[in-house]
């Protein structure tokens, strides 16, 4: 199962959470887990608010403060050193449990895709393993 | 399989080992893996030493040097910006391997939920799969 | 399954992907998951680019400047504190997707292993669930 995605700024924040909650609802599964991941090396899979999307906002702020960018020696390569730090920090992947046939998430959490090399089409891969 | 943590600080770091290894040891899963989750949008699951618990103190400092307090566009929504951004960094799981019936953990390794916004009642959700 | 790795330096990255890929064609599993884990408290599993060789060094630099050596606590009781958190940051494992019995990594992905505490033997556990 794979999830299309796509971004609109070099650094963006793309809530799936309904996709992928539509993804477990047809499977049929009562209880297992859920692993998103991104097949990508500058763009991360993470799980926390959307409810005030400010959230993603001040994350981008955040990691844009830690890890400069065009300080790297990645940058004489290909100019995005600091997008491939901050996709490995964050990294690929998040696996939730399910529960009753649903997403486990508490009632603040979502599942997001962040780009840092966007804007880009994106593809997030969604495995659901029996528990 | 459900824990029930109660923390007693903002930041907080909470041993689950010995429990999760005795829910491990109740379910007679010979090889696997481990999910640990926390539903929340501001605490975390993760996997390092106890024996020092400094480590974790360490922790907590070193998240506060990164990610200041109280300038984050989240802040005037609910003033919790800082701990949405240390547990996204963090993680909301950890998975750890089954084998023998007994949780891989290293010699020191520990699996500890943190609390950036406590003291509060908080619940990790415990998921066994088979290998 | 376990992988035995040498590192050669304090601080190193090694590339698993070819020995994990091997380990994943030989267990014939059609649709699943891989999980690579260290049972180690300084060391961490990434997923990122390895193409070019310098996002692991550059990956070092970054936390090495947020993350300094000797200010820790825990420095008191072993010299290598800022190793624990380095590897907590990035955490002990990483969870890969198998689509028709191969690993589901994306064109600049690799599987590495990230030293904090090297030079030493370093263990890696992997584990194949079924989807």
């Amino acid at each position: 199962m794979e999830l299309k995605v796509r971004t609109r700024n070099k650094n963006d924040v793309v809530d799936l959470t309904r996709q992928i909650a539509e993804l477990v609802r047809q499977a049929d599964l009562e209880q297992g887990l859920c692993h998103v991941y991104v097949p990508h090396a500058t763009a991360a899979i993470i799980v926390n608010e959307n409810d005030d999307p400010q959230i993603g906002q001040d994350l981008l702020t955040a990691l844009d403060g830690l890890i400069p960018e065009g300080v790297w020696l990645h940058d004489k390569v290909d100019e995005n050193g600091a997008s491939h730090l901050k996709a490995t920090i964050l990294g690929p992947s998040e696996t939730v449990p399910i529960r009753r046939g649903r997403l486990a998430l508490g009632t603040w959490q979502a599942i997001m895709l962040v780009d840092f090399d966007g804007p880009r089409d994106r593809t997030a891969i969604v495995t659901l393993t029996r528990a």
